[in-house]
């Protein structure tokens, strides 16, 4: 796996940037990844993680470089996208001087790339690295950040999941529909509370015993099911996938009850060619990273000096963006996903080409 | 070839920065290797060159900004070590655009790594380059350049060599001794006119018919032979290999005659163990990069605003370096290539260190 040329000889996916960064003293080992700032600084967060090998840190930062590119665009944000890789063991090799060390190679792009927490990451470390660089966001709220990123997360998700009902059933609500959400973590208890509100029964389910006492004790009407094969093969209206990737696959779309799958888990289809699974088994896919960029849209706002009520506006417009993603597609005949990418690509080529008019 | 571990699974040189800067439009891919920054900006050419893979490209441009951080350092330059390659056919690809993306890039890192030309770019291109980014050397007399970096190549290099002469045999000239340049190039022919100014006899050689006029015309007393093979075995006291690199190898020095070894061009040891064979020849090599320096050191000058005095003052003091060298090598009983890179190691390490004391 090359920057420029993929393994397989092909031409690479084209990033901007991509820049390692190393400092021998502390065991830094770093890769930040800017695949393109045509709508502004490059957003996303820096994973920490113990990889394999270079290749597959490699593999990693571009892949998930190039879906904050997308992410942040289809979210309406002045950001172009990016995300940075800490090649080590969080657990051993976190240090106060390896997360500065980071910190100033941060710094050193000079605002084209600003960071964010990501696997492996906390709110206190981007405290520390702060104390390097201006450029990070996921900041504690003592320091001017936006807290739980969750919160707006669930609330995006939610309104991805009306615009889906409005385009399927006509009216955006889920009143009355039977909602089964796979994972009662942050985001998906907060989605259950929305979801209860607006009038739908909610279905769940959840591997840790704290998120089921949890259920039971705050929402008793959720009912709760052993497994999330369990739960799409009943009779549900809605999928929420809210716990890890790779959710739609060859085993649970022929399955899969829902006529409608949105939820906040990042990289829900498996491989290529599964939305064009789903398009045939007339299921919506709403694509994962145009309904979840709530949180990226909360840490965004960190950069203006964070402000909750107008996050939370521009994590509702999340609703107008899936309409018009669904609009598309249908107007196009492509699934969702595809409709999703070309709707990115317009806007990083025509706002990105507005810098040619000169402003002295 | 990976930027942090080599293609043998071993750490790899330990490069502070390493980016890749890739622009869909001009089709530029380019490389900025950054091996430190411990003594300031990293300074280092840019190399247009069609290398065959992005592994070749990427090996040379580690190899190339470790070799700058070495030679900034023994040069006493407060300039770290980079260097850069673009990766395509110079006579193909090079356009305004795809110099000027470059540019951007350069400028996008702030002045943490400074540019100039290398092989397949030239003094033009760098003005190009220049209009996008403040970090160019290399320039236009006409915008401050400094113009042919040769004269000073070579008068560094006639420093070196008297340095050496001296540690041969106990005084600081070439007079009256016997010195082969191979290449009479730009650095060759001023080298040739130092030496017999010093009363040095000179024998040479060269492929290129003009060379060779032009020594007839201007100095009748250089004696020509038809190749290095029959100079380097005929009766001299100093090779000064002045072409093209691994000019040392394992068929050139078993028959090599000369007691020392000084020259202009680069990476004259075909491979590590060579310092080797040369000392067990009794024969001493000055290393490449120390007495080859002026050239940077002149490039280097035009960051303050060229001024040729004091830019030659510097690459005279190439004399200095090259005895302190010759002596450490011969105190802690190693060949000057290992002395040398002690050398260099301790400057970076002992002066880069400075920057701990906070100034406010």
């Amino acid at each position: 796996m090359g920057v420029f040329v993929s393994s397989d000889g092909t031409d690479a996916a084209g990033h901007e940037q991509v820049v390692f960064c190393q400092d021998r003293h502390t065991g830094l080992k770093a890769i930040i990844g800017i695949y393109s700032t045509a709508l502004g600084p490059a957003l996303g967060g820096t994973r920490f993680y113990p990889y394999g090998s270079e290749e597959a840190a490699v593999t990693d930062v571009l892949n998930l470089s190039r879906g904050m590119a997308y992410k942040n665009a289809l979210a309406g944000l002045d950001l172009g996208g990016g995300k940075a890789v800490i090649w080590g063991d969080p657990a051993l090799d976190k240090t106060e001087a390896l997360l500065r060390a980071y910190g100033r190679f941060v710094e050193s792009l000079h605002g084209r790339y600003y960071t964010a927490c990501d696997v492996g990451t906390y709110v206190p470390d981007m405290d520390i690295i702060a104390r390097e660089t201006r450029y990070v966001t996921g900041r504690s709220v003592q320091h001017g950040g936006a807290g739980d990123s969750s919160v707006l997360t669930a609330w995006g998700v939610f309104q991805g999941m009306r615009a889906a009902a409005e385009h399927t059933w006509g009216s955006p609500t889920l009143a009355g529909r039977r909602v089964g959400i796979a994972g009662l973590g942050k985001v998906g208890k907060y989605l259950a509370g929305h979801l209860i509100e607006d009038g739908a029964s909610v279905v769940a389910t959840d591997v840790s015993p704290a998120a089921l006492d949890w259920a039971r004790t705050t929402y008793p009407q959720i009912d709760l099911v052993p497994d999330t094969r369990t739960m799409i093969t009943s009779d549900i209206d809605v999928y929420a996938p809210c716990a890890l990737g790779g959710a739609l696959d060859d085993d649970t779309v022929p399955v899969l009850h829902a006529k409608i799958v949105t939820g906040g888990a990042n990289n829900q289809l498996a491989h290529p060619g599964i939305e064009k699974l789903l398009e045939e088994r007339g299921i919506l896919y709403t694509p994962d990273y145009v309904v979840n960029a709530g949180g990226v849209i909360q840490v965004a706002d960190e950069i203006e000096g964070f402000n909750f009520d107008r996050a939370k506006l521009r994590a509702t417009r999340i609703f107008d963006t899936t309409s018009q993603i669904l609009r598309l597609a249908d107007d196009e005949g492509v699934p969702p996903v595809v409709a999703a990418d070309r709707l990115a690509e317009r806007r990083m080529a025509e706002v990105g080409r507005l810098r040619s008019i000169y402003l002295g």
